[in-house]
């Protein structure tokens, strides 16, 4: 095996973008790779305090966190890119679409797939940084990506990979095998 | 769109292998999907208190962290069904290789591609429940996942993606494309 030094190297990486308002009422999206679920109905966001999504958090103590599709990764990227600190009209470039949530005070995408409505529980600074932690209130996902049992079909996400290497964007592939089924051939049962 | 309640849908996620060594020296791995890299140089692990892996990270302060590929993904899923509290045997059973880490207190196994050694900088109760937070002190990574620059091609990983919602396990397929590239067209510059 080789050594490579300090990187943060763990694969696959969520493309996650969290949307909130301004205190003008205005939507911000930003991209975050460092983060996702920490709790059955919790997530952990990784992100600097000198972001406009933090302010806005700060302000509205609520967010919601959607998943990257490849239909809109362009879109994704850019939200990585442009600062709302910076642009008046980071958002509205894109053409995408924003919805107040029913559950909690920030914004819906509606272009996204996948979406977890999120109220803020706790937010500052740890040994690892800067942290919000919020609790999932709800989760939405767009009709076309139910299965026949009206829960999601990760496989009709079309959701992007994050390759924290390369900076590569990665389609997933095929299902490959069944959690708490693959390694039953290991058990004495 | 349609409201499914709570539930900790974000898609990707990893499916990675905390390795610690008990106090007796013996090997335990176990399977987490919940965390990842939460710092540059540091990752979370969203862990139960009363797992074996918890009782040895307070002995020993470190760990190390793989990526599962498909090669291993029974192996794999066998660390997330067993319990080094009930089995004396659970890694041995799978016929993988450990080898200690020249970086941090824990074992390292071979047959891994990609493999994070971690020093713990800090564990405890917090508003999310029990929570580890370890500082990435190297990465290991096999000869065959390199690329031709010396570094990890995420593609020769073969690593293996969790979906929450049906515990099914997916392979990651494709390059479809670039960060902060396919999001330039919505910049002024």
């Amino acid at each position: 095996m080789k050594n490579l030094g300090v990187h943060p190297y763990v694969f696959p990486m969520p493309v996650l973008l969290i949307a909130t308002y301004g205190k003008d009422g205005k939507v911000d999206v930003m991209n975050m790779a460092w983060g996702g679920v920490c709790a059955s109905d919790m997530v952990a966001l990784n992100i600097d305090e000198d972001h406009k999504t933090t302010e806005n958090l700060k302000l509205t103590k609520a967010f919601t966190l959607s998943v990257a599709d490849r239909e809109h990764m362009a879109e994704a990227d850019w939200f990585g890119i442009g600062s709302g600190n910076d642009l008046d009209d980071k958002f509205e470039r894109t053409g995408l679409t924003a919805v107040r949530s029913e559950f909690v005070n920030a914004p819906v995408v509606e272009e996204f797939p996948l979406t977890l409505e999120c109220e803020v529980v706790e937010m500052g600074e740890t040994v690892s940084g800067y942290k919000v932690i919020g609790r999932i209130k709800n989760v939405k996902a767009r009709e076309d990506v139910l299965g026949e049992d009206g829960n999601v079909d990760v496989a009709k996400l079309h959701a992007i990979v994050f390759d924290q290497v390369h900076n590569g964007y990665y389609e997933v592939g095929a299902k490959v095998g069944q959690a708490w089924g693959d390694g039953l051939k290991y058990s004495d049962k």
